[in-house]
């Protein structure tokens, strides 16, 4: 194996022919997602800042620095432990919007609903959205309300469009990363995918994992105020923190080089990826973030964070290095070296 | 028939009890969806901005005043003569933003892909999404792209927020309407609604009817710039003419009255209403306004527009009255009065 191979590492991007159909695993967040959006979305729709794939867009307008992001919500089951599609649709926003440095204000919001869908299931969403603002600390600005017939959609989608303002100079951005920068998870891993997982029709785990969807913004922002600005920061959700991660190597055209035995896993969440054959560096969070961090600073920013119940778990994970642009490589726990590419398939569709 | 029985023209909200389940006609933009919105989602998620259920939002952001909407496009079929689901996503929110005063920047979009639909298809609606960005001068800034599996959505749904720039004061807005207004469309209605209906499935209707799916920021924003600004402008979308004007009577607090044979409709859109008993006063636009014009310069607005070819049409169509307030009564062909209400049950599902 050579871990230097940049032609390989870089050649991920998957051609999509005319001839062909939208596939399950278009969705995932990993490979075939980045080829879906590289293939036909881009070339078409692209520009300078939407190529950029960030978490959020930021953008001058007059005098102030604005951050732009939207995300459709089509969770399945909708109610799951620890939260449902009504709050989840508020915290990912909210976290896309933190991850740029920006103070999330103002969200839209739009409800497309099956045409037989209980009016008290729409109460719960709907309130567990507006108690999800509250604690995030957003204002719903314009929202909209589709009906579609039986069949036509499952059950209910909400798609969230999220407005802060930058705050931080520089910006984190995915492209920033640099050899010598240290490797910084916020949390345990994997809890949102597998507390989804566990709640779907036919599988009795019994487990007591909650999902970990949670506001960043509470967390992130007090720490960049007191001049902590990570390179990039990525909150870890489609294709889990091996996808984020060499999403910023390539953005950046970095190596990582990873400590498997320093990536926090939730025993249960181990347990039952054991069991349903998965990965728990594949999981969704939607309550964790990486950031990468110049290493002149990352001792504070770390014990800063642990300062905060949501950060309390925080460590260090890896390192950025200058080998093997493009790629992660992931140091395992007796010693071996193996690449920790994108997510390739679809683990676990609708999982936000 | 009392046309001064204000608590009957304001008793229009139906209350919707918790063991309901959502109908089709509720996504109609009629009385149903205003009783959803109204029941559900006001009280839960209302603020001072929402609860103004105007076009776009208008906030203050430092020394800026911004416009913001979001609206989910269902439509089907997703082709249809005169348009598709791309570029009708575009020109709705464009004109959602351009009927506040405001010039259209940016916007964000997300797409909800059922598993199976054709890479070509939406590389056909990506590249319509495009080009209707870029005839109506917006840059897409966000994009998010999510894949259901078979049978969990119908083909494809597009999402939009928009963003703009208040470029005028005051705002027009539904509330400012005042007795003695003229009230103006800007062409003949119901050409989108009906060139989707032709075009649905088992109706071979074989008519040469085109959508007038188009982006209003090119006639409305230089006649503003003019300084002639209506105290109210609403696109005639869902619902039709009857309930847009019955939506500014109610939140303006004044009467309408409306002459039947002054409203411009396409003799072909008459003819399918007619086959299909359809009332074109109900039929969705999506490239028509409504303007509530200071009576002192109507005519110079009105000269104004009619220079432009999407204004070409334009026409008055009747006046804001003091009596009945909350209520739209239209003076028939032959003289007689009429309510005209608000759309009650859901002529047309799915038509944006």
């Amino acid at each position: 194996m050579r871990l230097d191979d940049e032609e390989a590492a870089t050649s991920c991007r998957l051609p999509i022919s005319n001839s062909e159909i939208v596939k399950l695993a278009h969705g995932s967040g990993g490979k075939l997602s980045s080829s879906l959006i590289e293939s036909v979305f881009l070339p078409l729709l692209g520009n300078d800042v939407l190529n950029k794939q960030d978490d959020a867009a930021d953008i001058q307008i007059g005098d102030l620095k604005i951050a732009i992001t939207t995300d459709s919500y089509v969770v399945s089951p909708i109610f799951f432990p620890g939260g449902d599609i009504g709050s989840l649709a508020v915290h990912g926003t909210v976290n896309d919007l933190t991850m740029r440095g920006a103070k999330p204000l103002f969200l839209a919001a739009t409800f497309i609903i099956e045409e037989g869908f209980p009016i008290a299931d729409l109460h719960r969403v709907a309130d567990s959205f507006a108690q999800a603002c509250r604690s995030s600390d957003v204002s719903l600005l314009a929202a909209d309300t589709k009906v579609v017939g039986r069949g036509a959609a499952d059950k209910i989608f909400v798609t969230t469009t999220g407005i802060g303002i930058i705050a931080c100079d520089p910006v984190p951005a995915s492209d920033r990363a640099r050899a010598g920068d240290v490797i910084i998870v916020s949390g345990d891993l994997g809890l949102h995918g597998m507390a989804v997982m566990a709640s779907r029709e036919g599988l009795d785990l019994e487990t007591q994992i909650r999902s970990d969807s949670a506001p960043l913004n509470k967390l992130v922002l007090p720490i960049l105020q007191m001049g902590y600005i990570p390179r990039c920061m990525r909150d870890i959700t489609r294709g889990g923190l091996a996808t984020v991660l060499n999403e910023i190597a390539k953005s950046s055209s970095v190596g990582m080089l990873i400590e498997e035995n320093a990536i926090p896993v939730d025993p249960q969440v181990s347990a039952v990826c054991e069991l349903l054959g998965l990965d728990p560096l594949y999981v969704a969070c939607e309550g964790r973030f990486v950031a990468i961090m110049d290493a002149s600073c990352s001792d504070q920013f770390l014990a800063t964070m642990k300062g905060f119940p949501q950060g309390a778990q925080a460590r260090v994970i890896g390192r950025v290095v200058e080998e093997a642009p493009g790629r992660v490589v992931l140091k395992s726990t007796i010693g071996g070296r193996r690449i920790l590419d994108k997510l390739a398939g679809d683990q676990l569709p609708r999982i936000c």
